[in-house]
C-alpha cells in the first residue's frame, strides 16, 4: 500500500527546521520521498492549503479516563481525587475498554499518533489502541499492594500485561510506578527490576503537588527526585510526568539520569498545583521535555493542539518573557522531543525518508489559520489551531481518520 | 422569517441558568419560544446531539488586525510594538476591510456573535460586520494628535464615524480613547464630550502592562485608574480592556463608577505582561467582567471557546485554587456579563422569550465531547470544545454560518 500527498505545506521538522511546498510519498509503514516526489501510489491525497506534518506524540495520559470527563471540575485537589480514586476504583475492564477507545478515536481525530498511558487494565487500553491503530506505549499501575484497587497484585499484573503484549508493532509495554507517594522502595525497586529484565521503561508521576513533596519529604526524609536517587531508582530512558515542584539541583539529577518529562500544564493549571515545571531550564541543561495532556478527568480534552498553545502561554506567563519559548519549540516538544523521550527519535517525530509514516494533515484554509505560508505554518500550529482541523491522520502507513470520521466505521 | 430548533440540549444562561432537553423557536429576530415550544415554521434544524447556546460575546478585539496574525510572536513587548504600530501605519483602508472581513468569518464560524473593537477605520469595520451579519460594537481610536498615524483628527474622524453610523440595527458605534498612554487629560475629555453628546460610552485599553503604569506615574504622578477618577473620566457604562495591573482601591473605584471589565487573558500571557486580572475579586466586589480575545497579533485566535479555557486555568492557576472560577462562572462572562457590560443585558446573553435571536449551536456528538448531558453541558462546553465545534451560528434571527461556510458564500 503506498499514498502519496500531493503539493502540501509540510512541515518536516527535520534537523533543519525546513518547511516546503511538496509532496509527500508513503510506501508501506515507511515515509519513501518528501519533496518533489511525484509519481504514482495506490492513492493520492491532494493537500492544496493543507498543512502536512509528523503525528502528535502525547507523553503523558490516562486515555481510558475519556469517558470520565467532567466529573470533577472545579473543585480542590483533595476531593478530584477523592472523586477519580472512587470512580476508577469501580470501573470493570469492559469501561476502561470503551474510555480507551473514545480516547483513541478523539486522538486519531485532533492529530495524536502516539501515545504515552498510565493506567491499569492496560490490556484493555492495549485492544483499544489496536482497534484504533494507534501508536501506543502503555504503562501499567505499580503501586503498594495495600495502596492499589487492583484486582491481585499490581506488579504481577504489570509482569502478565508485559509478557503477554510484547512483540507487537504498534503496542510497547512498560512499567508505571503510579508516584511516590503510592510506592515504597521495595516497590519501586521492583518495578525497576521488572523493567530491567524486559529492557523496557518506567513511566511515572513525579513531584506535581507541593503536598506530594512535603509527604515524602516527612515519610523518607528527602524531597522526591533526591530519594529517587539516593535509592538508586532513576533510570536512562524513564519518562516522569509533571515534575513541577522540583529543586534546580534536583533537575539537574533527572536530565543526567537520562529521565525525559512529559510537561502537563492544562491538568497542573486546572488542578491548581500552584508551579509551573521548569520547561526552559530543564532543556536549556539538555534534559528532554515533551507534553502531555494528561487525563480527561483533570484537562478535559486530549487535543495536543490546546495543549501546545497552553505551553506557550504559561511558560510566558510565568517567565513575565513572551520569548522565553518560540511556537517552533513547542511544537519540538510535542513532536521531536516526546519522539527523543521514548527513545524513537530515528522512527518518529519528523518527516524524513526512511521514518515511520505518522503524518497529520491540517485544513488551513479557514479564516482562523489565515494568512498561511510556509513562514507562519508553524505560528499557526501552535497558537491558531484546533484539533478539529486535522482533516487526515496516518498512522504507520494507514489513514485512520479522515474528513472528522475514523477510518472503517462512521463513528466521530 | 422563522427558524424552529428541534431537539437540542439547550444551555439557557437564564436566571437559573438552566440546561433543557427541547426546541427553539425563532420569529423574526427575535426568540419566540423555547422549550416545548413544536409548531411549524420556515426552516426546522434538527439539534438531536447538539448544544443549543447563546452567542458568544467578544468584548475586546481589533478584529481586523486578523490578517496581521502571527507578524509579532515570542519577542519582547517593545519589539511587539514597533512590528504592530508599524504594521498598523502602513495600513490602506482596504486592507483593514479584508483584515475585519477574514476576522468577522472566524467569529461567525466559531460562535461569536457579538463583538467590541477598537481601532482606526472602524468604517471599514462596520461595512464588513455587515456584510457578515454580525453585530458589533465599534471604537474608533480616540489619541493624541501627535501620536497618531491616522490622517486627520482621530477625534474628528471618530465624531464622523458616529454620525455615519448611528441608528443601524447590528452596528453601535462608541467612542475608543485608545490609553492613558496615548491620550492627554485634554484628549480624554473631548472623548467623554463627544460620547456624552451622542448618548454612547467608552471603550479604552488600561493598565494591561506595568510600563503604562509607570509611565503615567512619571507623567501625571498617579496610577491610571486614579488618574482617570481625579480628572473625572470614570463614565457609567464604559468598558476597560485588560485592567490587569491595578490595585485593590483602583478596581474599587473601577466598579463604583460602573466601569466593567474586558478580560484578555490569552494576551495578557502571549505578551507576558506578567500580572493576572483579578477577575474573582472584580465580580466579587459586583463589577461585571466579560472576555475579550484582543486582535490576532497578540493571540493569534478570535476563538471564545479557547478563550474561556484559557480563562478558567489562569484564575485557577495564579490562585492555587481550582475552584476559585467555575464553568459556569466562565460562560457567563462570555455571554450574560459580557451583555451587562454593553448595556444589553435585557436583549443578549441568553435564551428566553423576546430576547433578541443571537444563538450558536455546537455539535456535541463527537468523543472529544463525550460523555454528553444536561449536567455536563457547561463543563463541555468550556473546558471541551473547541469553536471548530459549532455548527451553526445565528444572529438577530439570521443564520450566518453554517457546517463550516459563511451563509450566503462558500468561503471558510
Amino acid at each position: 500500500m503506498s499514498i502519496l500527498i500531493r503539493n502540501g505545506t509540510i512541515v518536516t521538522q527535520d534537523e533543519n527546521r525546513r518547511v516546503m511546498k511538496g509532496d509527500l510519498l508513503i510506501e508501506g509503514d515507511e515515509i519513501a520521498g518528501i519533496g518533489d516526489v511525484g509519481g504514482l501510489a495506490d492513492e493520492v491525497i491532494d493537500a492544496t492549503g493543507m498543512i502536512v506534518m509528523p503525528g502528535l506524540i502525547n507523553l503523558h495520559t490516562h486515555v481510558s479516563m475519556a469517558n470520565l470527563r467532567g466529573i470533577a471540575d472545579d473543585v480542590s485537589f483533595d476531593k478530584f481525587l477523592e472523586i477519580t480514586y472512587g470512580a476508577d476504583a469501580n470501573r470493570s475492564p469492559e469501561e476502561v475498554f470503551k474510555g480507551a477507545l473514545q480516547g483513541c478515536a478523539e486522538m486519531a481525530l485532533t492529530g495524536t499518533t502516539c501515545f504515552l498511558d498510565l493506567y491499569y487494565s492496560e490490556d484493555m487500553v492495549a485492544k483499544a489502541a489496536e482497534q484504533a491503530g494507534l501508536r501506543a506505549f502503555l504503562a501499567w499501575a505499580v503501586l503498594d499492594d495495600d495502596k492499589t484497587t487492583q484486582k491481585g497484585s499490581p506488579i504481577e499484573n504489570c509482569a502478565r500485561f508485559i509478557r503477554e503484549w510484547s512483540g507487537r508493532e504498534l503496542i510497547t509495554p512498560v512499567v508505571g510506578p503510579q508516584g511516590v507517594y503510592a510506592c515504597s522502595g521495595e516497590t519501586l525497586a521492583r518495578a525497576r527490576e521488572l523493567a530491567k529484565d524486559n529492557g523496557t521503561v518506567c513511566h511515572y508521576h513525579l513531584s506535581e503537588t507541593r503536598g506530594e513533596v512535603y509527604d515524602l519529604m516527612k515519610r523518607e526524609g528527602s524531597r522526591p527526585i533526591d530519594w529517587l536517587q539516593e535509592i538508586g531508582f532513576l533510570g536512562e530512558g524513564d519518562i516522569a510526568a509533571h515534575s513541577v515542584w522540583i529543586t534546580k539541583h534536583e533537575m539537574i539529577a533527572l536530565v543526567e539520569s537520562g529521565v525525559s518529562v512529559a510537561h502537563c500544564p492544562t491538568s497542573n493549571m486546572k488542578l491548581a498545583v500552584g508551579g509551573v515545571a521548569p520547561v526552559p531550564e530543564m532543556r536549556q541543561a539538555g534534559g528532554k521535555v515533551g507534553l502531555g495532556t494528561d487525563g480527561c478527568a483533570s484537562n478535559n480534552s486530549l487535543d495536543m493542539f490546546s495543549e501546545m498553545k497552553t505551553c506557550s502561554l504559561l511558560q510566558k506567563h510565568s517567565k513575565w518573557d513572551p520569548a522565553i519559548i518560540s511556537a517552533q519549540e513547542v511544537l519540538d516538544m510535542a513532536t521531536t522531543e516526546g519522539a527523543k523521550a521514548l527513545g524513537m527519535e530515528a522512527q518518529l517525530g519528523s518527516l524524513e525518508k526512511g521514518k515511520k509514516a505518522d503524518v497529520v494533515l491540517v485544513d488551513a484554509r479557514i479564516p482562523g489559520m489565515s494568512p498561511m505560508n510556509a513562514s507562519n505554518a508553524v505560528s499557526n500550529l501552535v497558537y491558531s489551531c484546533s484539533g478539529r482541523n486535522v482533516c487526515c491522520t496516518i498512522v504507520n502507513g494507514k489513514i485512520v481518520a479522515r474528513n472528522g470520521a475514523l477510518a472503517g466505521n462512521s463513528t466521530g
